[in-house]
């Protein structure tokens, strides 16, 4: 019903969402609803949307693969993160026996590993996340070693904080960049930090867009309210 | 001069020092004086006394292997970092080139990067950081990873704080152990803080070895006017 509202009112077309649970080594994210949730968000929703699934490092390889098929059969285009993301070799063969999009990436920071993802094709659709790659300089470089294995970069942003700020203008910087922004729909519930966090709202949706500004920096003045409300640390000498 | 003193008083028969700066690029830690330090340690030391050197990530790889064939020449068996740790293939060309072994391991902590360098061969003797793996059972699949590769593990500790009391014992625990502690003998000038951090001295020597304790835990006693004296980070809501 969310999806549809956002469809609806801000003319989001695309949407993910999550079946297995964190590290959850088969467990799904909705005890026994992760067939029935698939099924019925592909009847549900209009047939031009673009349907996604966050597996969040859950499954066995055998697992993702059945789930693959089932999201194969239900319109579902973009399978993230089937097994444990540290296991490579276990997603390469999800990637190998299904044919939508198996996706990847937000975890990892080194060099290293991104070349041999990339080389070893271990996804079809890289997404690193700016702040864990430790800021823009080194997403820029990865999003390079990306473009030269042929792939696009969709980054990972899971909030509506700096991190989708600064993805929104990588995104426009990179020359492979993915069609859509992870744009989180979780509310004060979910996230209640996150709540009047910026000034000018810089998350406006009109016809399912944001609009990137080009004000000093990253075109946001962090809301002076929300800081003197925030917990601080400090250190002291006893 | 302090190596012959640990020598003599001591019976420490293994020494290492610094030659590259760290991450120098290139850079000597002591300007010009790479070449005269080899020689002259050399020539100080009684040859029954292993010689070792750090380069801490400072050489290309030409350069680096200048300064391997130096080492060789001046009885030197162990040839640590000399590359930046973060690009492997270039290490790989030094150990390549060279007849001493080369070594490595200190800055990784991740399971693929640690399968990878063993399968690829990167160095002759691999270094984990039982801290900087994140603890023991970490460390202890690195181990494994390393004895399965065919090739042993010298610890990397840089100071004698709990680092180095875990590895004594991780050291008795692996099959595939190297024949050195790293046992740092930089002063209160280098490491003040490291001064009388344990009331039982975890760290005495008796002809050039340590000897681990079955006391409970690790068998150390932190000591409270140390712990009285350091300094407390808090966490407070304003």
């Amino acid at each position: 019903e969310r999806f549809k509202k956002f469809f609806n009112d801000k003319g989001v077309n695309a949407f993910k969402f999550r079946v297995g649970s964190e590290c959850g080594r088969g467990k799904d994210e909705w005890e026994g609803r992760t067939e029935e949730i698939v099924k019925t968000i592909n009847h549900s929703l209009d047939k031009s949307i673009t349907k996604m699934v966050d597996a969040n490092s859950c499954y066995s390889p055998a697992q993702a693969i059945e789930v693959g098929k089932l999201l194969e059969d239900n319109n579902v285009v973009h399978f993230e993160e089937p097994c444990p993301y540290w296991k490579p070799d276990q997603t390469k063969l999800v990637t190998d026996a299904l044919k939508i999009d198996v996706t990847g990436g937000e975890q990892d920071c080194d060099l290293r590993i991104w070349k041999d993802m990339v080389k070893r094709k271990i996804v079809n659709i890289f997404q690193p996340d700016v702040m864990y790659m430790g800021g823009l300089t080194k997403a820029l470089k990865v999003a390079k070693i990306i473009e030269k294995g042929g792939f696009i970069c969709t980054p990972h942003t899971a909030n509506l904080s700096l991190v989708t700020v600064c993805t929104m203008h990588f995104l426009k910087a990179i020359d492979n960049a993915g069609p859509y922004l992870e744009f989180s729909i979780e509310g004060e519930d979910y996230y209640p930090w996150q709540q009047n966090l910026f000034l000018n709202d810089p998350f406006n949706l009109e016809d399912g867009k944001v609009t990137i500004k080009d004000l000093p920096g990253w075109g946001v003045e962090i809301n002076p309210n929300w800081l003197d409300n925030a917990e601080y640390k400090v250190s002291e000498i006893e």
